[in-house]
């Protein structure tokens, strides 16, 4: 199949693709190029918000739905807590504001009236007496509500979580990576002992990690962040960090353990079994609309996105491969095809417009719709249909009848979701490399390589280590939990 | 069964209720007391804001899904806008903001630091240049997206809605009626011609009629707003009215047909099949946790809530009834029934706490649960089980075997949705009175009867008709569709 809608007049030479520039081009502008081609989301009239269009909202309902599920598993309840946070609780954790919460947006007053000029202004006589911030994380206002709702070891553990829209004053933003309003979940649980919020803390990674490998098809690197790339007011940060096409890392989720740090602060006290009162250790646990863009940057290629099938808001793709003539009658055994489908639980979209054949065609590609089936009129005359696989493109087109595509199309999905992991977990393992010295990282990121070095964790205070990290924009993305705190991975990241 | 945990001590002659006042002595006292038995929300440390617990938000995470999958089978799509909307954006629709928006959080800084006094302040030097406005409603940001997707008419009809926050600066604030902050969903549709916007606006409202009448059981008034009562912006406001216990009205949702009002101020153009610009047509459509108030006003009685079945966070209660021998068994029994249920699909809730049997009772009943199971040693010792519901109470109780529970629960729980909603139908019928002058109108809210006035329309231009609704805090609910636009229905409201 001739790829007819490309873009690239530059270089009439080389294989032409739905995306410019191609990744190795230009990684970033592939990136926006993907999700501009996708429809996924634009950039917003306001500085640094983006608008999650239909289809990557419907993507983020998927996603949610199944980490919502995987959350309530584990005895964790939903909640609601206030947008606003009074300034003066954010002062509480000392460490918390000076690492973190400072560039935020302020309320200051609560009316508009009409300016001088003649336009709205706040309105003088409405200012606050005390500012309220946009929470850009909630530690703060749910630890002053787990203060109320924990008395005595009886109260714990207490786990919530609350699914919502938070803001970070970014100075430079990208959409899905790093946005200044972005929506999350954000999970809070109290414990009685140090030791279970440890292993809360580990096991609220764990659930991310099921999220990825087993949703979104992402291998990652779960380890514990260094102490310099701890979350401000953390213990211990435990993160999972994925290696993106380019070779660079994205922290995909990231959990705490908080220790008591916050339960002082926000006097989150219990009195124990002891009779004694105690403050309760806490962890928070958060996973956002960057995983989209982890998504992006881990499957998409040169034609578009490509989406794992079980968080695809579309499955399956039907393009009627309209002539004039017969058209009603392909629609209808088109028709008859997504109705069946749809009774087996398949996503399906079947494309009504009336756009040419190759637009539709190349509109699923560029949407990354994990499965695509072609009807005209040959088909229907036979009682077939034609598919091909989104992630192997035209080598995998094949010819069945509806009724062996309708016993397969589960298998077949389920295929494309398990090389879409394959290819990951392939493409994270060789593009690790073990290192012996800083020297080594330097020569490896002064080339230019993809990908992460490995090194032992003593190397992290060398002298070189510091210097070299500002110069070339490197970061230790964490220890790996597979070598026990004994290795750090290095490398760029977004 | 002895009422237990009877609060009122102040007057031992009457029936001790588990929630005080009751109804009669103190309605609105008696909300809040029921939201604070049923562990539904408490204020928040932030002004006119709540915190919607676990049980409270596991209500309106039913309520949500029940309406997302009515909205999505009229073929709207969820999207979701920025937060923030610029200022400059809420002038452009000049009824709009006059009537509406000006009481709303404005963003006027981005970043904190250390103030003169220690604590924290807005850094003046980044005050922005143009603030912003926490959303109030987001006619006019997603407007501003509608007018770059629509180009052809062949772009229509455009149907969105998100789920979100909304801020609106409130000075008299009640949970869940009306708070600064509440959750809502906003649908906003954009169609070629008046016709299909019209209609819509009126669909959309019985897709909400719909959610109140099958999975609310809350009967209400569906009707049009007078001129004075519509949203402003709008051509045509409907409504769907409640009436509470206490005979008051509540607006359960509102639909608008907002012409092409907001189309021209933000600029929603499109080329016609006759190939001149037009300006789109479109509506909004709203409905928040404000519903959450309308049940409990509708349902609650002297002893707490009473959930819908269809609705409920749990559908039933087992409560072990425990006495030192035997525990262990009991235990069991009761747990194998709730995996029995679950398997059926029911949201059962087992009371595992060490609380007293006639605690975990009062638990269940304060919290709504439709059906309780108690399970002692003589039921275990016969196979059986003890059921009673909430909305009849121990004169429902009755014994029964565990195979014919399982077989008949469904039967029971739709029994109770259906009693809750015809309850409801009648007592509003019961409780609109025919009158044929302002001064039965007069006469009837001066002898502070229960419900509301209905009257021809025409009397709406008495000149008698506006002080007295000054006086008596009077409005005028909505034009019921069942009498097309004759009369109106005249009420005291939340």
């Amino acid at each position: 199949m001739a790829n007819l809608q490309a873009q690239s007049k530059s270089s009439p030479a080389k294989a032409r693709t739905a995306i410019t520039p191609i990744r190795d081009e230009n990684f970033p502008e592939w990136y926006q190029s993907v999700i501009r081609a996708s429809d996924m989301a634009e950039n917003a009239p306001v500085r640094g918000c983006m608008v999650i269009k239909p289809y990557g909202y419907a993507l983020w309902e998927n996603i949610q739905r199944a980490l919502d599920d995987m959350i309530k598993a584990e005895g964790v309840q939903n909640a609601y807590f206030p947008l606003l946070i009074p300034l003066s609780f954010l002062s509480r954790e000392a460490e918390h504001v000076e690492g973190f919460a400072k560039e935020c947006a302020i309320v200051t007053h609560h009316r508009l009236e009409k300016g001088p000029k003649g336009g709205l202004i706040p309105a003088p006589d409405s200012e606050l007496e005390e500012p309220f911030i946009i929470r850009p994380t909630s530690e703060t206002i749910i630890g002053d509500s787990m203060s109320k709702w924990v008395q005595s070891y009886r109260d714990l553990p207490l786990l919530l979580n609350q699914w919502c829209n938070v803001m970070r004053w970014e100075m430079r933003t990208r959409m899905f990576l790093r946005t200044t309003e972005f929506l999350w979940q954000e999970g809070h649980n109290a414990f009685a002992s140090a030791k279970e919020a440890h292993e809360d803390a580990k096991k609220m990674l764990g659930v991310y990690q099921r999220l990825y490998e087993d949703w979104l098809a992402i291998s990652g690197i779960p380890g514990e962040k260094t102490a310099e790339e701890r979350f401000p007011g953390a213990n211990v940060t435990f993160t999972i960090e994925g290696m993106m096409q380019d070779g660079k890392a994205l922290q995909l989720c990231t959990s705490h353990d908080l220790g008591q740090n916050f339960a002082r602060s926000c006097n989150i006290q219990f009195q124990g079994e002891d009779g004694q009162q105690h403050f309760a250790h806490t962890t928070s646990w958060g996973l956002t609309t960057r995983s989209i863009g982890a998504l992006i940057m881990s499957h998409a290629d040169d034609d578009g996105m490509i989406m794992p099938p079980k968080i695809a808001p579309y499955q399956v793709a039907i393009i009627p491969v309209l002539r004039d003539e017969q058209n009603a009658a392909i629609m209808e055994y088109c028709n008859t095809l997504a109705q069946r489908l749809k009774t087996q639980g398949i996503r399906v979209h079947l494309d009504k417009s009336d756009a040419r054949t190759p637009d539709k065609m190349w509109t699923a590609i560029k949407k990354g719709i994990p499965l695509r089936v072609e009807i005209g009129q040959r088909e229907m005359d036979e009682g077939k249909l034609t598919h091909v696989r989104r992630d192997l493109g035209k080598d995998s087109k094949a010819i069945c009848s509806v009724d062996e595509f309708c016993g397969s199309v589960r298998k077949i999905l389920d295929s494309i979701q398990s090389s879409l992991l394959d290819r990951s977990r392939k493409f994270t393992a060789e593009n690790i490399h073990d290192v012996k010295s800083i020297g080594d990282v330097e020569a490896f990121f002064r080339e230019d390589k993809i990908g992460f070095c490995r090194m032992d964790v003593k190397l992290i205070a060398d002298p070189a280590y510091d210097g070299l990290k500002k110069e070339l924009a490197l970061s230790s993305r964490c220890l790996p939990f597979e070598f026990d705190g004994k290795k750090v991975i290095v490398g760029r990241s977004y």
